[in-house]
């Protein structure tokens, strides 16, 4: 059955980093495990909904792991696995190239919202 | 103004390839210019109406060029600019790690499906 979900390894990837938040999310996790309201607070615009969807996601395919502290009050962080940081290695040179042609890009797009 | 559309590169990379089938058609035409029947074959499962749309906001991003052979029959290629061809190399890294993790990631989707 391998290979038949998703046409390429391109295609997978996309699936599991599709949408706005979930590279966004993946890079903030990057240097260390964040509570759920320091996510938040780094993700600016998400709701809360949003980001609960998001998270539970990338903890069932397996790039984010949510860790629980039994104490009080209770404490759960979020981390990258392995698997979450050699994605997010691979993320990072379409982040360069994002930062590169960044103003280029808003540009055609505040010409498209105007067209 | 700039940099207000976007929280950062990353997101504004991933808001010009987002979606299932855009980074899909990059690859498409990484090696050279190709029709609009050609593309449609190369990308199983994408409907005419969905890739007509994906080339026209590729297009309007500056990642795609359309070119119109006014010959009979008329004749429509389409290929990647040089931004197109840097967002391209930028994605590469992504697709080697989707290659490598393809069967793990297939494995997890069905385990959810299945859940």
């Amino acid at each position: 059955m391998r290979g038949r979900m998703f046409s390429c390894g391109l295609d997978a990837a996309m699936n599991v980093i599709g949408g706005k938040w979930k590279a966004l999310i993946l890079w903030a996790l990057h240097a260390e495990p964040r509570r759920f309201g320091e996510l938040r607070r780094d993700l600016d615009g998400i709701s809360e909904k949003m980001l609960i969807q998001q998270l539970r996601e990338m903890e069932c395919d397996g790039v984010v792991h949510r860790e629980v502290f039994h104490q009080v009050p209770p404490k759960v962080e979020y981390s990258l696995t392995p698997l979450g940081q050699s994605l997010n290695a691979a993320l990072l040179p379409l982040g360069l190239w994002g930062d590169e042609h960044l103003a280029a890009i808003e540009d055609k797009k505040k010409q498209q919202a105007a067209a």
